[in-house]
């Protein structure tokens, strides 16, 4: 395995999709680069505002062209590459899918979001069916990707099961922001609750995690809210938890350096894996315990 | 239930254990607290730092003499405590077990600390059998309290199934400390990993959490290692993981106002109980996925 690993996460903004994307990757792979973490639906606007049926043009098979050329980019630099797309499987069923582009150009797996979310101007319920390739993760030249997708970020189910299936890292591609209407307390509290509860999670299964979030105002198509303003803040964070390098709200590529090997010394002094009573918890399989 | 709950989390060091225990407390009830958390092993010096057979002699069953204690006190000053005992169940069975005293000094439930850590200075595996109750909130005249103890705080797992349980609060008596060997980078890490973990499972299950820890220094009784320097700073927050009150390094008992009724309103919002994977996470009964 590599132990130092420099990654790049892309936090980019309409107008800038997607001509900003392969710009960025090359620019990131210039630097150093041989991860690069694309975010939520990279390649064009978050279309879940409203409910459309016209939006399902936007899915492609995968393998298929948005693949593909992430997948011929990935190959002409030597870098692995992990981007979000809208998945056609078939008529009437889609997925909201992450791919992973190993170093070689290879499709080297998927991840289709198993949490998906549906609230006032996040649809996702109408656009994707719920994932059902479980969380395993995907190995590629750089080590095995842990990869879920934004509204797994808040389950620390995910997190662990990735962590049991051997991942090196957690990924996230995501796509979240605020409600103008709320007040700044309450913009402040969701940005550190989403910010906390993934150090959580690499606290918890002693793995470095990244998310990459998108970033700008995108309004809603049918003028019937007000729009999100993605709050951008991709992050990268080691198996403490601790903060290793930390976007703001405006456009940027964020490269990070990070220490594979850390994982294990910090797992040594924090053996939680040791100490699971998996003999207690049959309870986590049940929705509530009435 | 009550929605304006006052809590008072007692944060003390040797040499005034147990002596500050029962003044503090009345000082809380003065001050309005309904309920008290204690931190771990409130009774005495930490006696894990070494393996020693004299030490069980530190156990009583509950109910016994220190539950029976805090429960005269609970009902004289009408309110519930969480305390934090060295149970002996039989000879050569002991636990470390958090006990919960109602308002009207019954002993209404108590907890047999499941995830039992064993390193340098914590030696706790000798001395503690693993809980054999579960995961249950013990219901009480200001809620249903899911207490957890200590090193339970870095499992997701433990604090998902009080939830999961109808738990209202999150509650944990603790002991945790630096090494002084370890440079003062690590031990920032350490203690703000210890936060924010904890604040992760406030926000993964839309509770309030409050988390008492022991402060002060305490030498290893066999002089073979360097002591524990517990590291204080007990804290509460609400459930998007927002602080709310937090102590420093020395004794103190932080008196604290939490909203229980923004629970729900935070869990409308980021309804993760509705979107769990249940059918997807059987294997997070397994130790891991070989």
């Amino acid at each position: 395995m590599i132990n130092k690993l420099k990654i790049a996460l892309i936090q980019l903004a309409l107008p800038d999709l997607p001509a900003g994307i392969e710009r960025e990757i090359r620019l990131a792979a210039d630097g150093g680069a041989r991860l690069v973490l694309l975010q939520e639906l990279h390649d064009g606007p978050y279309f879940c505002q409203t409910e459309a049926t016209v939006q399902f043009d936007r899915a492609e098979p995968v393998p298929g062209p948005a693949s593909e050329r992430l997948g011929r980019l990935a190959a002409e630099l030597g870098i692995v590459i992990v981007g979000s797309l809208f998945e056609r499987r078939a008529a009437g069923l889609y997925h909201n899918t992450a791919v992973v582009l190993d170093s070689d150009g290879r499709l080297a797996g998927r991840y289709r979001k198993m949490h998906v979310p549906d609230d006032p101007g996040f649809q996702e319920k109408f656009y994707f069916t719920p994932g059902d390739l479980g969380f395993r993760p995907v190995e590629t030249a750089v080590g095995r990707l842990g990869v879920l997708v934004c509204w797994d970020q808040w389950f620390p189910e995910a997190a662990r099961l990735m962590a049991l299936a051997g991942a090196d890292l957690l990924l996230y591609p995501t796509a979240i922001g605020w409600d103008d209407a709320d007040d700044a307390a309450e913009q402040a509290r969701q940005l550190e609750a989403w910010t906390t509860v993934q150090r959580g999670h690499a606290i918890a299964n002693g793995l470095p995690l990244l998310a990459c979030n998108r970033c700008g105002f995108e309004p809603a198509p049918s003028g019937t809210s007000g729009g999100i303003r993605f709050w951008g803040h991709s992050f990268a964070c080691g198996p403490q938890g601790e903060l290793l390098a930390r976007a703001g709200e405006a456009p940027q590529t964020l490269l990070v350096d990070v220490d594979l090997a850390r994982s294990e010394r910090v797992r040594r002094i924090w053996p939680f894996l040791r100490d699971r009573r998996i003999d207690a918890y049959g309870d986590l399989l049940k929705r509530f315990l009435d």
